[in-house]
């Protein structure tokens, strides 16, 4: 059992290495995964649906040959539930869509099946990627929440049931649940990935998500949606010269846990003799908050359109998220676009010397209770901003609960913003 | 007959407008459109898939009390066969997609039938919004083209088939179309609409797209698809100060007959008090053609990605597009997308007083023949910056065969937009 549970623990690299090294059978590491579900699922609740083992091998088996030549070779992955999959329903965590089933896979689906991945299962969504949990629990601590609403898909992934899963972010929906979780979210430059057949929310903000436990899984996975070259070898790792460091205040409260936790990170990058600045941002960045909760409130209710039919049927804050959108000015609405343009040109021009930014993924440690999800607001100024990001997991407070650190980089620079953060992963850790 | 061919001909708000002054009855709208399908489908070929006359009405006396309560008054519409609809097929021009069902409707869609419109049908589009042409013909000309992709909805509004139809544009199809066949055809801003339910193609390029014969009646289904308060009376119109000349020349050759509609127009504003100033560009505009065509191939193979893998099903130009885009450098693209914002920038501030741009269409009238849909440069530049445009129809060259101008607005300034083409479309008629 203690070798299977190493097992499982790997990442996606060090799987795939194991499997073309000939140290690791790839039905031994299947069935890992599926060991360590079935010890934890009942408490952890990762998964809305799911293949049973005994479906998975069979599919495995029954087109091994293809499996066996591919780059994932059929190891297994989590899909958010918002997320369409032609093989399983897909019911955005909302009684509206019970039993949905949709005709074709996500791109991003069907580029990772394309690549030897399997569905294992859709992963657990807050209603419509808003706020009302799911059955999922934080794996580091059952009492806590896993965060929001890529909560199935964080838990999966830190908790070891698969090494790779799908997410999605429009506010704070990746980097957050991994942050609690103590897994890396990485959420792509807005426009960085296609969207097809994942469910919108805000077209202004929604981005792709990719949970995993190495940066190097991220790197590789990002290869494969773009449909590069990928290689489960040698991912590039690189210091950043200078990082500009955004302490949670300039957006709102943090806990003495999570100062401290920043504070560690940046003795650590000045200890590697990286050049660190002090973000003056004069309020800019929290009013980035507020543009940001405008600009979803505005599209939510006119992408949910249907939904928005069945009020009864939906939760009370995403009805009001709803209200507030339609009474809304359209000229708030076009105001809070225009002002993250206007803040993101300024931010890079304010420290033109900066490679990537640092800031908490979050105010805290993920809070006590499942009825809700934590506090969204540490990633809307980012989100609504457009820029690509990754938490980075590692730190912890002083009951071993995680606490997280984004790393945020400039648009369209995600291939810089991954090696950045493959370097400083294994400090920190 | 000939006053049911006044009948069909109307706009979408005086046909609204007369149902609530009671000079005309809904089934008599209803039933003119039906008999000018009867009469010209066959020729035109604007639908891949409609309802039956019967049909039609069973619906519309079903729900009679919703409809006749409603703004739209049960009143058909028009859905590009890239859009998703409930209870219709979506097949996409291609024979990858035979006999798709969706499962929900598109946003744009369910709101219009919200606010009370019937899909009469799914009209023609190329394959995947792309250049293989479908069965449709220019109801102006039959021997022409009508322009792509969305070929059924330009052709059934300006053979007034019905009032309104939806379309979509990523390179130029709908102002192509629209200006070959003499339609109103607008594509809002990047972002302004929710695309869920439309098929991507290009997600830095894709917008919405709709289509009618008054520019009063784009108005009113703007403010449908935006759940604002929507009117059928008072549409705003408004004459531009100043208008910037984008000459075709800019972009790349333009016909005599081109030549002359633009002067024709010129003289028209100037007649009217409109200053007018000349777009020079230096090259700027031009390079945007090739931007938007690195843009578009690098995109494409990454949302088609189920249809890329079966490519025996895909036609010539779809597959190059995709190889193209699957062998370019990340770094090409990237640098498109970031000419493009700078272009957009520089346009703006190089024309600090200009309200809108006046611009050529396409770079003539409709070619002849069937076997492609027009060159699409004259609206590559303004979609890659993702600005709103707006076909004006009215001119014509001595066989009487349409030339369309188009009239291009500021990001997000789609209201003002209109307001100009509602003021201008009188004046050129």
């Amino acid at each position: 059992m203690n070798s299977l549970i190493e097992l499982n623990k790997m990442g996606l690299c060090q799987m795939l290495q194991a499997i073309e090294s000939g140290s690791c059978d790839t039905e031994a590491l299947i069935n890992t995964c599926f060991d360590r579900i079935d010890v934890r699922e009942l408490e952890v609740g990762a998964w809305h649906i799911k293949r049973t083992r005994e479906e998975y091998l069979s599919e495995y088996r029954g087109n091994k040959s293809f499996y066996d030549q591919s780059l994932l070779k059929g190891l297994p992955f989590g899909v958010k539930d918002i997320i369409d999959t032609e093989e399983m329903m897909t019911e955005m965590g909302s009684p509206i869509h019970i039993g949905r089933q949709p005709v074709e896979d996500a791109s991003c689906v069907a580029l990772i099946r394309a690549a030897g991945g399997i569905v294992l299962g859709k992963t657990v969504t807050t209603e419509f990627a808003y706020f009302k949990p799911g059955k999922t629990k934080n794996p580091a601590d059952l009492e806590r929440t896993p965060g929001g609403s890529s909560s199935g898909s964080a838990a999966a992934i830190a908790d070891s049931m698969v090494p790779m899963a799908l997410g999605s972010q429009t506010a704070a929906s990746v980097i957050r649940p991994a942050a609690y979780c103590g897994a890396i979210g990485y959420v792509g430059s807005r426009g960085e990935f296609s969207l097809r057949g994942g469910q919108p929310l805000a077209q202004s903000l929604d981005s792709l998500g990719l949970l995993a436990r190495r940066v190097e899984d991220i790197q590789l996975l990002r290869a494969v949606l773009l449909r590069q070259t990928a290689s489960i070898y040698n991912h590039q790792s690189t210091a950043p010269k200078c990082v500009l460091v955004c302490h949670g205040e300039s957006v709102g409260e943090t806990s003495a846990a999570m100062k401290k936790a920043m504070d560690n990170a940046i003795e650590i990058l000045k200890s590697q003799g990286v050049k660190v600045i002090e973000l003056d941002a004069g309020g800019r960045i929290k009013e980035m908050v507020n543009h940001h909760i405008n600009i979803m409130s505005w599209e939510v209710c006119r992408n949910l359109v249907i939904e928005s039919f069945h009020k009864e049927k939906l939760s009370e804050p995403l009805a009001a998220l709803m209200e507030q959108g339609l009474s809304m000015d359209r000229k708030d609405y076009v105001t809070s676009l225009d002002a993250t343009q206007v803040c993101r040109d300024w931010l890079w021009s304010y420290a033109l010397e900066a490679d990537v930014i640092l800031a908490p993924s979050a105010p805290d440690i993920a809070p006590l209770g499942h009825d809700a999800t934590g506090a969204p607001h540490m990633s809307r100024p980012w989100q609504a901003m457009g820029l690509p990001v990754i938490n980075v997991p590692g730190m912890k407070d002083q009951n071993d609960v995680p606490l997280g650190l984004q790393l945020i980089g400039k648009v369209r620079d995600d291939d810089m913003l991954l090696e950045y953060a493959n370097w400083m992963m294994p400090l920190i850790n």
